[in-house]
């Protein structure tokens, strides 16, 4: 089985720790591989930067099913252009935070989220409305660091996560915590080590979905809303 | 007042159409001009279309705002990259289906849509749902034609749009209804004298919401997830 | 274009402070004209007096609309009696706070609300889920001064409403404040100049979308629940 | 214990009918009385006519307290004015869609309405969503028929009441139907002996709520909302 | 009339406490009669406990039927097995958490709910959220005690209820607090009496209940889901 | 990796078949064992015969888990004591109804579900709203065969779920349809080739969901909602 991780912003470092969570997550048979598109946003912090990442991030896809890839990975919790590459899939294709949020809606029922910046509230928040999970999910936090600030003061990151996990725990009352950045997922275990809180990290989420979805010979329906984009009759084009 | 109106299609046809309904609904003083950019798809029916028109949209926004317009309306019923257009714009973005909606929401407790195929149904239902409006909408229906039909076969569409909207009366017991597509705006006013149905196409909607916006001279908040995109730190990219 | 005010209480002193900013907010070929009814509660404090105003309010749009005007605004922020205004007028009829969540729905993610008491907030809760709008609306606050109190201590009020906002940015995450009276219009600009927040006033927004709304010819629809009142067959009534 | 219910509307044989169904549902103990206001409309048809009932009904509630009566029923489906009456009296106030959705909640897990015209559709379901029963909440239909043409073709009304029970069993999928009038709870027995479903009055089932609520010395709460109306300072008033 | 109130625990002092509660909130012509299944759980304090006492439970309300109870109550806050009781009883099931908040709903806008462990809390909410008072209920609470501590720590317990139900006027804006287990139901007139807010215990609300559904001759719907469990066919069962 | 699949009734052919098909979707290296309790309904058809099923497969997840097993299945579609089974369990459970929508969810925008009798609807959609569905899941429907038919009269059971299937996709805009009884799992692949819609069975999502979360080594939260039942204090019961 193989599975493309596509890390869609275009910072190198990020898809290389992405790949690693990725491959300690993954089951010995199932081969991973990483990529992330040229010239697409350094980090994807806000609508503008989803945008702009999701046309190459689409090409890979369709690049990926042609090198025979069975699934596709979606390593940013923003979930850029997932209902798009579903549609230019044949294969399952999943978002981190879709993956995340099914696991913790199965381990626990009550859970928060803890992201980058708060601008990315919101944008979380309106993505756990569409996969249902509002009532579930107690509170998501930010830490307060721009997504490549997780690399460049790590440290500094990590104590701010521990911060807020503990918060989600006493002052929530959740039960779980979802790292809501594809860039904290090197951290996880340390997390879930110091504060005896189950931490989540979507992208070793998305890794075990993707192989059940393969492994059950699962495909996207191209019956309706993912079916292939329709080709356009020739046009006059301006 | 100046309002640039955006087709992210690239059909020029469709272009100068949504023109010319946009220009009618517009009050005197103010002026519209209209756009569509280059190499996007020819119609936008679905998720992937969406995201391959969006980058160049935003790019057009951009370029008004600094040839100085006062709001953007984009003209495609799936609203895409609404939220984008804002974090790029300081002056108002008016999609056509939140435009619709609003008007819809204030002269009617219930109505329907209609719009052209049946993939875009849950679309627009998700979008339905972000604007609050499922208990108010009772029913998206399509007339199964692709959006370029609509100028290739003008009478036909025209015909089934009188079918469903009739239905949407009797059968959904909608009080109002909302034309789902930008390329119908043109039909408008005889589907209304037709059917005695109050008929709301979202061109012109967004296009009096536009104009009450900047009158009222309000901008976009730039506090939190409408902020301009944030510059990245250079980073090693590849 | 003729758009009649109505403040559905007697403070004929309210009634013009909501003038002055209505007719700010205004086109200037717009004609504002406003009105108070006689005999209603002095200021509308909750369900009793909503009901107490109605009545007398559905007259003066009978009467606004003999006497030629295209659109009437309902200048309390519980939207008291809306639909039921609807019912009577041909043309649209827009409540403030209807308005206001609609603007602040198109220039921001997420807002608060401020009103005066708290016996207001879940009036004001509830409308918001009406609209469809709870997801949005991050908070209602209240000052926790009567409405009347507004123009007899206008410093301590707009001292209380700075507090407020800055808390709805900082403790709700609010993108936007809505301003929930109308009596609190006059001090919009000042609140908005000082917290660097949007501030939105239910008159003015409910003026600029009266104006969109009479100019691109929408009436309220007369299928369903707007059409005008049954007329009772004679009826021994006791 | 004694009970005030108030028909809403001026039509006494309706208030007389109504009477019969109270003291028919109520305990030996329990005094029932009836009234209805003069002057307002002689049924409620819309929001309108809601608007025009209320606040005489609110004085008649005001009285009643006065005369000792224990708790009052709102006999109107739309349960008009209820929160406004709640904040006039101490004792409980009890609208007769509330009480019979309460009941249906507790009998059967799925149920549909059927009301009188088609244009109080959209005002049920809004109630019912605020009675947060959406979800157990299968259909509102009607009979299309004028509430006053209850008493003059009971005999058509109790047909097409028989066969749009029949319609909630087999299409619907409801377990129990609630009568969406008032003026249909005489028939209640024979609909429910004819169909083999449980038919529940409003009227009835507020009856039996009112006493609950009585003999459990439940007041209306005077923390928040339902507070007494405030009384206003002395204002020059218009 | 005959009530079988039913505490499904096995702790025969509680179910004497209810009793208490119970008759003193009975009608005098009304018969209550207490019982506990023998072998359940001492307390329930999560779906675990519940579904250990279930069982014995619907035991209890077929015996309770077959002895001519006409309505069951069921007290415990959890409602637990409601849904199944009302599968295998003619005559009314009422919980005391769908009864208490049925008898919030009524008297209050907004109100609070105050529970025994944390645990319990989203167990509460997930209830509150079925019987649709999620907008109305403005938090849950919990003294942070287990259940059949408030019979050894009775002091200890009322201090921490004292204290939550002022939190909840003060930092929820509850307008009313509803009791979260059955073994508070004894302190509800004190925290009443020392507080000022409306105090509802379960116990007392469901007697009231299912008194008028008895006095109105309501059963239990056995059209669809509430229907008898079904006689199987013979079957080889290993 | 060892999962147990728990058939909560007590028919041994029907644990066999669900037993085919598990081990059928896992792994190689995945062992399945399957179980049933003794003395549970033949079938579970309603609230009442999953709670008489429950104690039973509490204790079979207890010895599961002493026996060495990582994971658990409980193959009946109304997930029966899933939170009850989540608190006595360390490592995950999986309710094959919150699997194959978890599934359905990531193949599909909207799906429908197919079960054996209309009693079970009601109960499937509440299932369905607790796991945030209700948007995505167009409609429950019901072949009106009892659970046991399943294999006594398969030929019936097999041409009515393809007459449901096909109206699923025509009449609800179904892009995928999942098999609501655990029964029908043998079906699974003749109905989706016989379609061309994606058909899923809750039992084998199951399976790869209990797999995923084993290999990413998640467990239970013991924080909150699911930690272990609380053992009580020695207490008089009776």
């Amino acid at each position: 089985m193989r599975i493309l991780v596509i890390n869609p912003n275009s910072t190198v470092t990020m898809t290389a720790q992405i790949g690693e969570s990725a491959r300690r997550a993954a089951f010995p048979g199932t081969v991973i591989e990483t990529v992330n598109p040229k010239g697409t946003p350094a980090s994807i912090e806000g609508h503008a930067d989803e945008a702009l990442a999701v046309p190459a991030m689409l090409e890979l896809i369709r690049a990926g099913e042609a090198r025979g890839f069975d699934a596709h990975v979606i390593a940013c919790f923003d979930d850029p252009g997932l209902a798009a590459a579903r549609e230019v899939a044949r294969g399952p294709v999943i978002g981190i935070c879709q993956a995340g949020v099914q696991v913790a809606s199965t381990i626990a029922s009550r859970f928060s989220i803890v992201t980058t910046l708060p601008r990315s509230v919101p944008i979380i928040e309106d993505l756990v409305a569409g996969y249902g999970a509002t009532g579930r999910c107690r509170n998501v936090r930010a830490v307060n660091m721009p997504v490549l600030a997780l690399e460049q003061e790590p440290e500094t990151c990590e104590l701010r996560l521990l911060h807020e996990i503990r918060a989600a725990r006493e002052q929530d009352g959740a039960e779980a915590v979802l790292l809501g950045c594809a860039g904290m997922s090197d951290m996880c275990d340390r997390l879930q080590a110091q504060t005896g809180m189950p931490v989540i990290d979507g992208v070793s989420a998305a890794v075990k979905l993707a192989e059940g979805l393969v492994g059950g010979r699962y495909l996207t329906s191209k019956v309706g809303a993912y079916d292939f984009p329709r080709v356009k009759f020739p046009q006059a084009a301006g």
